[in-house]
Formats: structure tokens, C-alpha cells, sequence
């Protein structure tokens, strides 16, 4: 029997973690408030032994106080983050800044090389700094996580590292950004353009007033880099993931898509291509076509969703809520949790010296369907020219549409139709060649829109 | 800074744990294959710390072999399960022998007896007599876990009790059986009998040749009684499950749900109720009509899925395979490689002593919308009469249709039709005091079928 088991998982006298917060923004005070009210199934589960002790963040209430209620007047005030993060009476650092430089990243490699244990929410700061914090926390034998990096409050990271610890990760595919996602269902249910689908998320607060983040992929970048590492024991490579956001896309696709039989969804995708014997793991950001029967079409409106299709259990979906104060605090009090009643577990899932670096797959082996819609002038022999530019690559072609969106405004008057081509697969190198011919064509008079189909 | 974390985690020298395995059906096979050639993400997550060494089962292969190829010839054999149980070279025993009494309960029993750590797939043993080895476990400071015993590769008991620690659950609902969930998807989508999908069923392998624990409720029952124990904090109480099947459902009905929007569901579900200050659990396996669009009724096929309503996070599904060899081994895996890695939690979440004794609603409080078919002949005054009963009892009708379900065989020559009422939510009472009197009426020519509807 191990002799583990008995000191940390049935002992009740087992001391109480003392938490430290920097950070009091939406997510930091929705954490401290359950901290100082711990009841229900929290208290239980967490056996009592968490106290929030310290906190730092920007602007100190006044008596403790803040004016939506929250009152920290029994925690030691910090001014100063990094001076909390080596204070000696603190076990634990829950760091909810954000930024992949600067105060975060001092806090928390501070705390770690004191030796605390850390949580964060911290996206950028992992996916950049993951590999050297991870190593950091593994000297001092203490635990830095941070399920709340990624899809709120859904445990993927916990599915990922512990509900799937005994299989080969073949794929992770996700819709990962909720902004995004919002966008492009309102698109579809309400046929508004993207403009107006990203100021209706602005006004809900489900966007910033500058929404570059999010739209341009940036956030799903960071998150997918995490959710690889973890998926297939690689240090997490930002810099290798490709990104696309949906800036490009109109309604037009969007219909489109919907009457072919497919949503179109902003995803993270990594999966692993061996070719000549030699592994790759792909990364990706981009809007693609999914089956609208696919699982993760199911994800709508602000969802997040995760698909992991592993080698012993399959297919496997995770979807719920990806922002939010008590969303996003539910993930940073479960790692807690996790934390208190002395499950420890490596921030990748292994120790850092055995994550691999990812090996990006060349252009030419990467495979896959398209959707492509030209703009035209509305003219013969138009869609013979752009099905020689794709013979010429040897892309075959799976259908061809030369009309209006569905549902759209009535015809266009003008002598500018779009043109819809869905090709068959072929390699990412193929379709990018094809695709200089078809640009450079004097009847294209937008630039096209192309994406790729995904089958799922 | 805790000094179990040094132990537990970091520390590669722990020592590795033997395991006996008994039972080596379609699971156990599956599982010993992996513990036999630990390999990738596996061996990295149990850090090598997982040997079989020991195997029980009803049929000892020759030297060792079996005929399918698997090799247990390095492991000892143990004729006697209970030996293997209490044998000491042995630190985990994992069960998958099944049933609620008999040998696997005197193995359970006998291993956590002798301090062992024990891992099982057994719903029946769990629901029937988990309270007493959850507590056995405790005294001995050793693990007892369960994850395949629910939704097979699907890690929602991890869900529950790690992910969503930090929330109150207000209901759970979930899709429990493949069995079931493939007879109602193929009724809809190939217009089968209830009896054809079951014979397709059971000629796929998702079917036993005597059906009844699946297509009459009690699997789902068992799994249920689980879920609620560990998202409510209350002890198994399996007789407290309100078990109705799928036996009495029609083709009419699945198209008659589908016309109206929505699908029909096995489903196990599970919520509090609290009613002049008691608080109530109440937990119902059920067939009934969910929203085309809600989040469960996106599990088709042999499926299964499980959606928590929680207080901070939201709403949250989990969908995968909930049945297959591979597909449970990877939940028994992931249990052993929790206990590998010194990752312990109290089977229920938190000490047996903290469970409460789940308290079931008066019919009077519970509330819901109902859909009833009911076959009658077809003559003048049917529908008001049944209205009527209905009015006596205060339920309000939502709707009122009578015509032959939708895509069916040509309009019936007879004069036996089918009417479907929909009612506004009213009490459990109300419709069952409505029903005697609807029974009685003498137009009604065969047993009415009666589904609640559930909103999502």
C-alpha cells in the first residue's frame, strides 16, 4: 500500500493552505468570494482547508471593502504583487493579472521559486513561459496550474491529463474563442454581417471594445498551443501554431455553408500526421465548414466545446461556458481544490524533460477539402478559367454554385455574382498554387474567400 | 508548503504498484493489454509505476495464452479471486467480474480489508453496497474508485467530483444507456419499430439476447443513483430511483415528438428540489420528449452524455462512447494511474460520514409538461372528454392534435386513431389524478402512452 495515500487523502488534521490573490477583476473576486464563504459542496470537497489570506490588486478598497460588497478587510493587503508572492506566510498563489510579460510573469515565477504552489488563468504567460514555470514547479515540488486558461470553466485540461492519461491523443479539435462563436451564430440564426454580430457581442460584453484578440484568433492560438502541449506531450509552441481569424468572412459564406449542409465555425485544431515515417503535429486557427451534424457544431452562441478523438475512448466532446467571472472562478477553485486535498499533478501532465518539441508538418502533406467563393464579373467562360487553374494542381472539383446567398437580398443588379467551388481533397501546397493562378484572373474582383471543409 | 506534494509527485523513485486484475471479459482483456505494454501518453502518465502481476478469471488460458492472443503467462494466476484479493504482493485489485453480490463483493470487501486500493467498473456493487466499502476504504486510508461503472470512456464521475468541486449541482441529466439511445435514434431516423431497432441492437453486439436491464431502466437506474450521490453529496439510494423504460414506446411517438420538435430520450435525471424549506432530490429514469436544440439531444447512437447544471459554471456536457472494451479500460486506466500518481479523493467526493440520506419529493411538488398519446375511436366528443378530465384536475392544455402520426404507413383504415395532448407544466399529482379518470373513459382502446416533457 502507498504510504502517500494516508497522509494526504484521509487526514483530517492535514494543515490548511493559506491563498494569496493578485488580481481582483471579475474572475479574482468571483474566486474571493467563494474563499471567504466556502459552503456547500466546496467546503466539503475542499475539506476546509483553504484560506484566503492576502490580496493584491490595483486599486485597494477602502477599509477592505470594494463598492460592489466584496470585503477583504480580514486578508492582509499587498501593494505591491510580488511582495505577496514571497511572503513567507502564504502556501499558494492564485496569479488573475493576465499578460505574458511583467507583473504576472514576476508574481508567478516569484511564488514558484519561494515555493509556493500557483493557479492561474494565465493563457498567454503558459503558453509562452509554460516550459520554464513547469520546470520551476517540479524543483520545488509544488503544483502550477491552470485549467482556467482554457475554456472556462469546462475541465479540458483535467479531461485531457487525467480522464484520458491512458490514450494516444490522435486529434483535439475546439471551438475555443466565445466571442467568435457568438459572432458567427448570430450571423447565421439572425443573417446579420459580421459587423453587426461583433457590435451585438460588444454590447453584451462578450466583446472588447477592441476585438482584434479575439476575431484574428489570437486567444484560440494561445489556448490550442496549451491544450497541444498537453494532448500530445509537447512543449507548447505558440509561435508554430498558424492563425486565421474571421475578419474575412461575410454572410454570404455563412449562408453558404449553412445551405450546404455545414456550419462554419471558428476552431482550434491540432492533430498528429505521420508521413515517411516521421511525426508531426499540426496546429491551427481557422474558420472552416463543419458538418452541421458534427459534435462540435453543437457548441452555439458564447459556448466553448473541446473534441478529443483518442485511441481506447474515442470521440469525446466537453462543452459548456467559456467566460465569465463564476465560469472562469469554478476552474481556479477546482485546481484549489486539487491542491488542498494533495492531488498534484505536472502542469503538461509529464515532467518537462520528457516533452518533445512539435514538429510542424510541411505544406505538402497536409490534406484536406476547401470551399472557395470568387467574386466575379457575371461572364462566360468564368468558372472554366478557375477550373483549369485547379486541374492544373490536380484538384479535383466536387461541385460548383454560381448564385446568390439563400436567403440573402434580392439578386444583385450588378454584373457581380459569387461563385462557390468545393473542392475534393487535396494538399494544403496543391491548393495554395491553385490558388495564386485563380488570384491573379481579371474576372475576380474581391478577394476570394477561401476556408477549409472539415469532416469530423 | 505542503510536504505531501514532495512525495506524491515529483518524487520518480515512488515504488511501483502491482496490480491484480480479476475478471477477463471484453474489459478486463482490454485492460491488461495496456498494463502489459504500457507505451506513449500511458506509460508517461503512470510514470511507470503500474505492473500487472497478478490475474483472476473464470477460464485459465494454456500456458497462459488465449486463444484472441492476449499473454497473461508473466502475471500469476489465481483460480481464486478472493485469494488474489488479499494476496500480499498485491497493492490495487481491480474488479470486473460485475454484479451487486457474490464474488465480486467479497472481493471488493477483501481487498479494502487488507489496505488495498481497488478499482471497479461495477455499477450494481457500487449502488447497492457503496456507502460500506466507501467507508471501509476510508478507515483503511486506501482509494476506491469507479469511474467505468458511468458513461464507460466518458470521465464524468471525475467531472463531478474534481472538475465542478467548487459548485453546488442543481441537476443532472444524462443519457445513460447506449442501448436505449441507439433503439430511439434508429426509430427516428429509419422509421423502425421499437422492435427492429432492437434486433438491430442486439445483432450489432450493443444489445444482450434478454434486453430488459437496459431497455427497462435499471442500468441507467444504477448509473444515476451514482451521479446523484456525488453531485449531491447524498448515499447511493437506488431504491429511490423512479425506473420507467422505453418498452411502451411507439414509432408513432418518435415521430409525433419529432413533428412537434423535439427527440425522445431515455434519460436519468437528477435535481434538487426545495419546497417550504425541505430540500428534496429527486431522481427519475424516464423516456421523454427534449427540445431538438437542447444540448442532450445532440447524443445519437450508442452515445452516451451527461449535462450538470451547476452554480458557477453553468451548464456543461460531457458526450462520448459509453460502452466497449477499450472504451471502459480507458476509464479503469485512468483510475489506476490517479492511485499511481498519489492522486486520491474519496470515493463520493468527501467522507462517507458527510453524506446525507437523499429525501424524495412528495408527486405534489414535482413539476413538469406532459405529452400523452392515446389511442381512441374515432368519433365525436373524444377530445372534450378527455379535456375534461384534465380541467377537473386544474392542468392546462397546450395543445391538441388528432391525425396519424407523421410519415407512417398510410392513413389507418380503422376507426382507432391516435389524439396527442400537450399539457402546460402542472403537478405529478394533477396528472396522475387526471390519468385514472382518462383510463376509464371507454373510447380509449389501448394503453395510453404518457412522456413527460422536459424544457432544457
Amino acid at each position: 500500500m502507498s504510504s502517500t495515500a494516508l497522509s494526504s487523502y484521509t487526514n483530517s488534521n492535514a494543515p490548511v493552505l493559506r491563498v494569496g490573490l493578485v488580481g481582483l477583476g471579475t474572475v479574482g473576486a468571483a474566486v474571493a468570494r467563494q474563499l471567504l464563504s466556502p459552503s456547500g459542496r466546496f467546503h466539503h470537497f475542499s475539506r476546509g482547508r483553504l484560506q484566503l489570506v492576502a490580496v493584491s490588486a490595483r486599486n485597494k478598497p477602502l477599509h477592505g471593502v470594494r463598492e460592489d460588497g466584496l470585503d477583504v478587510s480580514s486578508c492582509r493587503w499587498f501593494d505591491s504583487p510580488e511582495k505577496l508572492a514571497t511572503d513567507p506566510d502564504i502556501d499558494i498563489v492564485v496569479e488573475l493579472i493576465g499578460g505574458a510579460e511583467g507583473t504576472a510573469k514576476r508574481v508567478v515565477e516569484a511564488a514558484l521559486t519561494a515555493g509556493k504552489h500557483v493557479i492561474t488563468a494565465n493563457k498567454a504567460l503558459i503558453a509562452r513561459h509554460g516550459v520554464a514555470l513547469a520546470a520551476k514547479a517540479e524543483e520545488k515540488g509544488v503544483t502550477l496550474a491552470f485549467e482556467a486558461a482554457v475554456c472556462g470553466g469546462i475541465p479540458v485540461i483535467k479531461g485531457l491529463k487525467e480522464g484520458l492519461s491512458a490514450n494516444e491523443i490522435v486529434e483535439i479539435h475546439g471551438v475555443l474563442n466565445g466571442t467568435c462563436n457568438f459572432i458567427l451564430s448570430r450571423m447565421r440564426s439572425d443573417k446579420m454581417s459580421l459587423e453587426e454580430a461583433l457590435s451585438l457581442a460588444q454590447y453584451k460584453g462578450y466583446a472588447e471594445a477592441d476585438p482584434s484578440a479575439d476575431i484574428d484568433g489570437a486567444d484560440s492560438a494561445h489556448k490550442l498551443a496549451l491544450l497541444t502541449a498537453i494532448a500530445f506531450g509537447v512543449a507548447p509552441a505558440l509561435d508554430s501554431v498558424l492563425v486565421e481569424g474571421i475578419r474575412h468572412l461575410s454572410l454570404a459564406d455563412v449562408l453558404f455553408a449553412e445551405q450546404l449542409g455545414y456550419r462554419i465555425k471558428l476552431l482550434g485544431v491540432a492533430r498528429k500526421i505521420t508521413h515517411q515515417q516521421a511525426d508531426y503535429i499540426e496546429q491551427q486557427v481557422y474558420p472552416c465548414l463543419v458538418p452541421a451534424s458534427a459534435q462540435i457544431a453543437a457548441a452555439e452562441g458564447a459556448n466553448n466545446a473541446m473534441v478529443a478523438e483518442s485511441s481506447l475512448a474515442g470521440r469525446m466532446l466537453w462543452m459548456g461556458q467559456g467566460a465569465g467571472g463564476d465560469v472562469t472562478a469554478s476552474a481556479v477553485l477546482a485546481d484549489l481544490v486539487d491542491v488542498a486535498c494533495g492531488r498534484h499533478i505536472f502542469a503538461f501532465g509529464m515532467p518537462v524533460s520528457q516533452l518533445k518539441e512539435v514538429q510542424t508538418p510541411p505544406m505538402a502533406v497536409q490534406r484536406g477539402a476547401w470551399y472557395l467563393r470568387l467574386t466575379v464579373r457575371d461572364q462566360p467562360g468564368v468558372i472554366a478559367d478557375v477550373s483549369a487553374a485547379f486541374g492544373q494542381e490536380n484538384v479535383s472539383l466536387r461541385s460548383v454554385w454560381q448564385h446568390s446567398p439563400p436567403n440573402s437580398e434580392a439578386e444583385s443588379q450588378s454584373d457581380m455574382v459569387p461563385v462557390v467551388f468545393i473542392t475534393a481533397e487535396t494538399t494544403e501546397s496543391a491548393i495554395h498554387a491553385a490558388m495564386k493562378t485563380i488570384e491573379a484572373l481579371p474576372v475576380i474582383l474581391e478577394k476570394p474567400c477561401l476556408l477549409r471543409i472539415e469532416k469530423f
